[in-house]
């Protein structure tokens, strides 16, 4: 495993094919203002919120307004062989949206109707441009709720595309556990589907679980349907203060290893509580802290509490304080939501070098530690949050993206950190995504035989490699 | 969607392939005593718990001791191209074990080893013969558990290959949800892991999902990490009877919308439950009856089942009885687990063919009733029992294998009972898998072009088409 240097970590291997005139002419007349060529719209469409800056936009812009206009887009690309990057809200964090190998941006946003609500089967089919805030302001009436929730605002077919969680994921799984079936353009531009609304099912491959996490590679969801679930009678929120990580980690795993159905579990370092106390005018203890909270009847709940409580106690745990209002809850948890922007904008300019390691619970500690004292001793800014109650935590290296020694210096501590995490029998990523930025590591990590099923399964569905070329790994 | 015949129900399309003597002749000479052509042997392993009873056996049968044994078997037989046939305990109801195409049965039943038990990170690595019953066995001391329980005592390997359930899976969910991740010997005879020990990882394709539920047709599982719990602090069982079988199942559907956390909701029809009592003597009251279990803290478990206690008596519940102690749990789910053996000793000689139908909650009624109609207004005997909290329910049509009336009576029951559940957008397998029974069905429920999409990959994985060639789809 070789550590990029930060001149690749700017500029990732490009390798740009040529999108002739006669596509770009066949998609202006079937598509008309929905496909762009203006260098401002494809500038938006050709970065995300990776730390890559210095790739090419594409050649074009088709938004999609239908399954039949992804279908025709995806089609009209395979005659020219040319790359097709499906595109939510640009939220990606490890690169999933740039043009490495030049070719169209294939923008779904368009696409956000939420198509159907079964209440009473707790699920409902949307289309891949609907945002998971506003799928739960729309499902609200009916007492429902969908508990994925990245930092962003994502779409819920970028979610889908990056196997993306959060921080109810300890409870209630992630994007792996809570799509029941899609609908997909494949790479020859046809329409499958990959499963049925029941539950469970035995009945063949698990295509759905193989579309989800592809990360655009093998094809464009266009409809998804996914699990909900009835909102809690009873949600309790409790903030504790810790007197070092170590403590608010060891909480963790205690409780994680009690079995207590704990919702969420979050951890923050003190400088990253600080940064979030300034952007959201909070007045937090700016120590490590864990952000708890539980699901159930109001006798569960406090139930759940008092054990966590006590937990904390043992550790050292101090002033730990309830949020019983949804305002209250509201306020912690977008505080929470927004420790990555709040992190962004203490340092103007700068960009994050994220890391999403993700270790088997009893090693956490051991993975973090060590990657702290490392962090700190570099002088580089950093913030710390985790869904630790997974073993997943997020170090984000503030750096000047023009500044080739603050990048290599944060791709050494990652490369360090990810190492640590392998080595614990962790994997580097846990919910954001291979990309661009750990296609090193992945080969590290599942061996080359994993990786080598996965070419050959892109082969075998995308021939002429047009479904987001460059990314997860090299042909 | 086309109902086989009587005569095809029996004998399904067979193509055998030539095992050349000299391959028989290489597995003697790697395996020695460990590789049988004995017609007993052979016999064994020629059948399952499927209502296939004229099939001819495999050439040969290995028994693998180890991942290289694995290895080695699959390479020579990729030399000859000649078909390998994962076998486990023989519990498949489907004909997955079947040689169709000849070749040689792989049986990894001594390779029946836990390799490690990580009981503060909630894991387990098994090797697959490794029955559920050992190992819940095996890891008894831990004060942890496996949740997963198919009918059978099924090899843990079996019950990644067919993605088992059984009736925890409400609360536990699937095998899909439970393996962490896997070795596996592919068809090459090359071997892979598929993913690491983290709870979480959007590390690239899932090949963990893939090959769970692929049935033997990608590869040979050789090593399985697994999730495990934490036994519940409070385990309440509970039986409750009803006036008829929408009552009980309208009970299920309201306690699912609720979002009771239930741990286990089966259903048993009058008959069933009479089979059990004759087979288990016991004396349970012989009406449609709910069997249920609640799993977590003294006070939570209380509160679930008085939860439900009220929605039964508001459907006509009665007599809803108790079961706290451990001795007389274990006698209740025994009794259930022996519900398809009490079917089949109720009359002698008989096979049964299962129907394995999941739909979404609400249809579970519509699924339900209508096919119980028709089964009774067959003349067939039956049992019907469910995993009805996760819309699963089992008929099985007893019938004597060599009475081509009776075949063609169940197989119309079965088609008509399916296609009422396609319809209803469910699947036609909820735990049991395609084998050769459901694969017409298969193409129906996801339509040609996911069918595609399956066979294209396993073109690309096992170009020759040795690994249980003939199950799922055709090629």
């Amino acid at each position: 495993m070789n550590a990029p240097t930060a001149h690749q970590h700017l500029t990732p291997a490009l390798a740009p094919r040529e999108v002739p005139a006669e596509l770009i002419a066949a998609l202006q007349a079937r598509f008309g203002a929905n496909c762009s060529t203006a260098l401002v719209v494809r500038e938006q469409h050709g970065r995300d919120e990776s730390p890559f800056v210095h790739v090419p936009p594409p050649a074009a812009v088709v938004f999609a307004e239908s399954t039949q206009d992804v279908a025709d887009a995806v089609t009209l690309a395979a005659q020219y062989k040319a790359p097709v990057i499906p595109f939510g809200v640009g939220s990606s964090l490890e690169g999933h949206l740039l043009a490495v190998q030049g070719g169209i941006s294939l923008d779904v946003s368009r696409m956000n109707k939420v198509l159907s609500i079964n209440a009473e089967d707790l699920t409902v089919t949307v289309q891949p441009g609907v945002t998971r805030k506003q799928l739960n302001e729309e499902i609200k009436s009916t007492g429902l709720f969908f508990p994925i929730d990245p930092g962003a605002d994502a779409s819920i077919g970028g979610m889908c595309a990056t196997r993306a969680s959060g921080t109810n994921a300890v409870r209630y799984g992630t994007m792996r556990e809570n799509v029941l079936t899609l609908e997909v353009v494949t790479a020859s531009g046809e329409v499958i589907r990959t499963g049925t609304r029941a539950k469970k099912s035995a009945a063949g491959y698990d295509l759905t679980r193989l579309f989800v996490g592809s990360e655009g590679t093998l094809g464009v969801m266009t409809e998804i349907t996914l699990r909900i679930y009835p909102l809690p009678e009873a949600v309790l929120a409790a903030v504790c203060s810790f007197p070092s990580i170590e403590a608010a980690v060891h909480t963790t795993i205690t409780t994680i290893q009690m079995g207590v159905p704990i919702a969420r579990v979050e951890l923050l370092d003190g400088a990253s509580v600080r940064m979030v106390n300034q952007y959201a005018k909070l007045n937090l203890a700016e120590t490590p802290m864990l952000l708890m909270e539980f699901h159930g009847s109001p006798a569960g709940v406090k139930e759940q509490a008092e054990t966590v409580q006590e937990i904390a106690a043992e550790h050292g745990g101090v002033s730990f304080e309830w949020a019983t209002t949804p305002e209250e809850r509201t306020r912690l948890w977008t505080a929470r939501h927004n420790a990555y922007f709040a992190a962004i904008q203490s340092r103007p300019g700068c960009r994050a070098v994220t890391t999403d390691t993700c270790v088997p619970i009893s090693k956490l500690a051991d993975a973090m530690l060590d990657s702290i004292a490392e962090a700190n001793a570099s002088g580089l800014h950093y913030f710390l949050v985790g869904h630790v109650g997974d073993g997943n935590f997020h170090v984000g290296y503030l750096i000047d993206p023009n500044n080739a020694q603050e990048c290599a210096l944060a791709e050494d501590l990652n490369h360090k950190l990810v190492t640590r995490a392998l080595n614990l029998g962790g994997t580097c990523t846990g919910e954001h995504g291979i990309g661009l930025h750990k296609m090193a590591f992945l080969r590290t990590e599942t061996g080359e035989g994993a990786v080598n099923i996965m070419r050959t399964i892109k082969r075998a569905l995308d021939p002429d490699n047009i479904m987001n070329p460059g990314k997860i790994f090299s042909l």
